[in-house]
């Protein structure tokens, strides 16, 4: 039975607690969060306990961390964990400086701890299945690679200020699908990118449309499209042509029920946002994470993956304001 | 090269006229009706002549007719161009009344000549390639059949009136239909009726909406859906159960556009109609028709598979009444 | 906070417990079994304890029982609970003896406890959402129901010796569902069945494969399909024609991604078996329960619930055995 | 009744020929092609005669021509044809040479007649109602177009050599759709192109898959995939993103059988390349043609369109050299 502390206490840490007590080997041994009475509230309601940070790293008896704290501490989180010999599962991303994350993959990797970053996607049973078809061969190989990720609505203009922009704070889930998908980091990076849906977000100094296009070594290509606002509900989809054949992961629709009047024919939307349409690749994620420690085999996800996916938002993010390509090497 | 002498010129036999004129191996020789005027139109739009039905069926240059009259015509027709030496295409039903339908194939058949009856879904590419499916074992034995068959709206009563009912006019299509996938009669037809649609209906002696379950020597079991009225379109489908799988034949859509905003995700309602829905299965019918006279084969549709159904509907009616199931030996 | 002992430490209890220990109104007191290494098992799981049945009820400081026993212990388990005055929501059916079901509504309801039939199915999202829209009058009034009901694989033939036969045992879901969608009992039963899927079943005295249609006192019908097998999985549909359109609810497929390839458009089979298929509909319908005892509300499905499907499947039983139709109001 | 010469007799001058008399206000005069018994063979199926291109664009009797000759004859038969006084319908594209079409609008034009260019896919009925919603405003304004277009399987390396290359010979469509949906052209194109589907295209200096972006002076944004070899057949759709929801225009398939065993769900391919898909969109283009000749009104496709179209294909070409965006102004 592993111990986990629990860093953060706000809504994707709720989701967090429910995959940590539902999982057989694993115990909610204690919460913090920056506001004491929050990490009060969630430790009650999993029975548990809330301690301080500096508590949760310092006490021996805790086997892992997951850090579920502003982006900003992530960094400073993962070396403190690390040195203090805890296993570690950072929500995304490391950190919204690419620089300061590579330090912390410098300081972090010579204690030897395990270290996952949650990109929660890969365990999405939908994309899963997807990869799983193509690992198995069954569309021979992979040529070009779609990605299609647009929110619901854009978050507050307040938000999109401290976000690190579109490619950093929202792409950067899709890059590490491609890289996911595709098995190998891309030679180029090409953005195209603009502001159609609020002019606001233009005004705070960020795009909230765009297209990036991904070219590989071997000539595969990928492209990604990413909106902030889908009236439709959040449209999450994945589709990759290979020589054999085509295969697609589309939405999850919020029931089965179909109505057809003459009106037309008309279904379900897509489940609303990420915590009804991932729900279950949390779940999967934590699960995947504890095996990896049973097990001790390699971490699904890695800290280094993460740090890929940083710098092809960065790449992203460069060739929008250039609008030329961006090799991911100058990066 | 086929010479076919059309007999009708109301709707359907603009449908007939355009697929004898398309197919490379038959011509429109004539074309007669009821009234003449209409005879003349047909003609001229496919470059034909209006002839009476007596001349084309003396006519010894004419090789088959293709009858698209009245239902109360249809067995002195049948008969008439069979002693003269003609092929025969006729449409379903054969006749409203089981006696009069027996003696005309009795008096019919010893002419020896050719006769198809138009059972035109039996041709419609999605029951086809359903039909396909199970003869190539893909569902392993078929063990239970459902056929869904809704009229977008309710004829005229004027029409139900001298149709012979819902069974006979209507559900006569699903009972060939019942009769082509299982490749056999059912023993036993039990049907479950009432008037929920238009009260009117029922005033005028009818149903038009029922349900009637075939069960047949071997144990397997067929049930078939009728309803005079379906707001959103034609709905034509039909679902076999197999020993190792199921096969579903839906409904072809006006197109495939696909609209999702915050009213959900809304497709185009079923083609309108037996005209837009069964255009491709009347085109392949009449080629199979003037196949099997080339070949000098079996036709595809009997003269005894329209008795068959007939049979089943008067089975229905019976049961109907009664609320009891009908042998359909007893009929 | 509700204390609940569960009676019975099997699969679908295991379920059960999930629910109860989810909610944030329910807590699990206490797990009984008639095997008690089972009962302690589970209860270690979910942090419980084991105790005898008749302890667990003598408890007053139990509020609420769920049974999950075997069906022949339902009714005396009812009846104990409430004498002792506690809620129950108890698996169905409520009995195989319909006569057994009456005399225990009859002694249970004097005791004044709410008393709740488990049919699952009722808070499935999917069928949720149609009896939602049917309410809201989007399809207008009902007029044509249609319940697909297979399971993936026959069970062994021990368990259909003891099951009560397939209408007691499998088709009672389905009459619920009717009623439930339907708002009235029918007026008659008409059954037809047979044994198609393996001879064994056959020699055990039951059917495989049944049709029911159900006629109602205002001319509605509808019809029921069930089938001991479907190859591709747990196949579960309902569709609703009215007045003014079609509702239809499909089925949860395991996962979204779709295969094109040169074999055709391939997607993934339907979820395989219930507890997949109705894990959210189980953790519904214990909220609904904890919610009418909350809010002191009728419990949404009650004993006479279940007695009403007991019936139509006695009649079901007749009717098959006859090959005539039952009326309800005889049995 | 509209007088028609058809120029070429080759499979695409088939589809014309069927078009042009099936509708009510044409008729097919006369056909040439470069080898006589072609245009003889054509005649005789569709009861017309065979001429030379000469004779039929000097007899004054013909209202119009149907260009269906080889490309780099187009720009010599439009201004030949409009300089006899003929209507003109002219296969895409215009020429591979964006200079020599240039010089045929400014030749052809002073002519007046109406000229029109057949890019087939703006009359798919599909693709007509997705653009008929989006005018309807049903999704509000357009933000984000997304057209993917796969051939089968690629054709010869012998075509491709004389193809103008897969941005002027395949995507050309996909550009003209952009404009058709985007009602303007672009301000930047960005070509990403590679060659993973056969060496052999690549070493007769062509592509085999591409992805271009779009960029539009008010930032709105469109992406269209080509790939020559799609396993399952012809893959024709296109997607757009709205501010108030998304319109998707689907695959046509062979059929709408769905077969469910345990091998999972299984539908029909996609209709299997372009005679098939577009089949009834050349009889709508056909009928465009003849209603805008009958009313005196615009051409629905210019021939500045088939400029504008080739006009982008040159600076995709551009772009995928040079790794770079090109304005379109530039070219």
């Amino acid at each position: 039975m592993f111990k986990v502390g629990l860093l953060g206490a706000g809504r994707i840490a709720g989701v967090h607690a429910t995959a940590i007590t539902s999982h057989p080997n694993s115990t909610l041994a204690a919460v913090s969060d920056y506001f004491p009475e929050n990490a009060e509230k969630l430790a009650a309601q999993y029975g548990s306990v809330a301690r301080t940070t500096e508590d949760i790293i310092a006490d021996p008896s805790i086997d892992a961390v997951l850090i579920a704290t502003p982006t900003d501490t992530h960094s400073d989180l993962i070396e403190a964990a690390t040195a203090a010999g805890k296993a570690v599962l950072c929500e995304k991303p490391v950190d919204l400086s690419l620089g300061r994350a590579r330090d912390c993959l410098a300081a972090s990797s010579k204690h030897g701890q395990p270290i996952m970053i949650g990109f929660n996607r890969r365990f999405d049973p939908n994309f899963g299945a997807l990869k799983a078809a193509l690992d198995a061969g069954e569309i021979g190989k992979a040529e070009l690679l779609s990605i299609t990720s647009f929110d619901p609505a854009p978050p507050p203009v307040s938000y999109i200020k401290v976000s690190g922009g579109l490619f950093r704070d929202m792409m950067i889930h899709d890059f590490d699908m491609a890289n996911f998908m595709m098995g190998a980091a891309p030679v180029t990076v090409m953005a195209t990118a603009s502001c159609v849906v609020d002019p606001e977000i233009g005004a705070a100094g960020d795009v909230d449309t765009a297209v990036v296009t991904l070219s590989y070594a071997d000539g595969r290509i990928a492209v990604i499209k990413n909106s902030r606002r889908a009236a439709y509900g959040y449209d999450q989809r994945v589709e990759l042509l290979g020589s054999g054949g085509l295969l697609q992961a589309q939405n999850m629709l919020e029931n089965t029920v179909v109505k057809s009047t003459t009106a037309g024919v008309t279904g379900a939307k897509p489940t609303y946002f990420f915590l009804e349409r991932y729900m279950p690749a949390y779940a999967a994620e934590w699960a995947a994470f504890v095996n990896a420690l049973k097990t001790g085999t390699d971490m699904p996800v890695t800290l280094s993956d993460g740090i890929d996916a940083l710098a092809m938002a960065e790449a992203a993010t460069q060739s929008a304001k250039t609008g030329l390509p961006v090799k991911l090497s100058d990066i």
